[in-house]
């Protein structure tokens, strides 16, 4: 079984809009609400992909209750995810179906009790013992200490597991002191963690900071790995027209996959970049084209850097 | 007894975001939820200015909970909403902080059964025999007939119990057809009814239409009352800065309050635009400051027309 963490879970509500202007007034013509937060996109994704995926985090309040409803209504996941007394935060995207463009409106998430996060330590501590490889993915709810994710990569460490990290600012830096398997930045994470804005210095900086391996992501121009077995460069064979929301999840998803079949790391980049551009092609924010998967597989290049 | 009527009551909720972008991600601050609905609002004001309310109209879903709930907590208006299986929809409105404006998202309701649109008949016919004054307020949720507010109206005189429609679109114009007490049309909607941008003459052809009396409202401009008793315009002493979220609702409220007082149409015609310009002036979306409110009171001017 492949573990998701998900600390900051979303109930994520898309509104369809005519043309998203400041100051009017909209009629939404479409409300559409799915599970959301990295990590349960990625393990959505990995369900997909035909493996046993448990996904923890908190969930709580109304929004919680729909989000775990719909993940109880549809095969997939299983719900390993901490009750709370607060709820689980809401994200709204704005489509504008006259630019093609999405607008993202984030909820901050709810507060966390030392009980509560004491709760998930226990529950997390459980699930390591059945588990192949961990994803640690997101933001921080307040009140869950900024070291959380370092706290996650020893336990998984200790426990022999393989562990990504997949989340921004003061987690991240803190998270990859603790030496995770690897971390999957994309461009403004890295240069934030780093300093420097040069994809290749930045990922190898990034990996002398603690991380085994640093898969960077950098949009249409894919990704770039610097690994103990090598350094690539895998690229989607053209940029993608449609919506990017959930790319970074599917390739998460992609690199986890590869490492629990023992892939080589070149076919694991091309599993990531080829989910990733088969996600931005899907007519849904988060899911992937399966046909268009299949298709791109034998179309990404990797080449050693 | 006043009894307002929401067929489409919505849960509102604010986000206050640094600075509003098309096609960025943002960051929301600060959310804050309360009942909604322009029939919820006219309650919530006439309560605070001391009057018996009881709200009906639909709710249901998690949303319509949280919406009862709240409703619950708070004193002032009585809850008799009809339950229905869909959820009551949400209304988002994002508050840009460096611009002091405010952009509005609504969701369009829920499914309405012939079942529960006859649950509601049944209940606002209950209701009627304890009523001094009725509101019908706000759009149709889908599922509910077009010439719903008609047959509404029609009730209410049958039953010797003054009506007053805020809508727009086709419900008003059946609606007005159907003979109501007062309707208070704002520009766009009394343009939209007569094809007029003229504010006396739309305001005169809207009563021709069927209403006993047009109180058309101009922002800032104040309102513009043609009654069997006389034509007045009545204007705030000066524009007021703020959030107009649920100035026209409040409007209503000081109508509907004057109406039930027996006040001279002049008198509840300063009271609505005190009302009106308080509600401008709270920071709270949709609330109104008392003491604005009575400091308004002697400074509103009212001039036949």
């Amino acid at each position: 079984m492949i573990l998701t963490v998900t600390l900051n879970t979303a109930l994520d509500i898309t509104y369809r809009v005519r043309s998203l202007r400041p100051r009017a007034s909209h009629r939404v013509s479409q409300v559409t609400e799915r599970p959301g937060g990295k990590g349960v996109n990625v393990a959505r994704v990995l369900a997909a992909l035909g493996h046993e995926v448990t996904l923890t985090g908190f969930a709580g309040g109304p929004t919680g209750e729909l989000l775990r409803e719909a993940l109880a209504g549809t095969p997939g996941p299983v719900d390993a995810l901490v009750p709370i007394a607060g709820a689980t935060r809401r994200t709204v995207a704005v489509v504008d179906e006259t630019a093609g463009d999405t607008t993202q409106l984030n909820e901050p998430g709810p507060q966390i009790t030392p009980g509560e996060w004491g709760a998930f330590l226990d529950r997390y501590d459980d699930l390591l013992s059945g588990a192949s490889a961990v994803a640690l993915c997101g933001s921080l709810p307040p009140g869950v200490p900024v070291g959380a994710y370092a706290k996650l990569v020893r336990a998984a460490r200790s426990a022999g597991i393989p562990v990504l990290l997949d989340t921004s600012g003061e987690p991240l830096r803190r998270g990859v002191a603790a030496r995770p398997d690897i971390i999957k930045p994309n461009a403004d994470e890295l240069a934030e963690l780093t300093g420097s804005h040069e994809p290749l210095r930045a990922t190898q900086d990034a990996r002398r900071r603690g991380a085994h391996a640093v898969v960077a992501s950098f949009g249409a121009d894919g990704l770039l790995a610097v690994t103990a077995d090598g350094r690539w460069r895998a690229v989607p064979p053209a940029p993608e027209l449609g919506n990017p929301t959930g790319a970074g999840d599917s390739a998460v998803a992609g690199l986890l996959s590869g490492l629990v079949e023992h892939l080589p790391w070149p076919d694991r980049l091309i599993r990531a970049v080829a989910l990733s551009a088969a996600t931005v092609r899907a007519p849904a924010a988060g899911e992937f084209d399966p046909a268009a998967y299949e298709k791109l597989l034998a179309r990404v290049s990797v080449t050693a850097v």
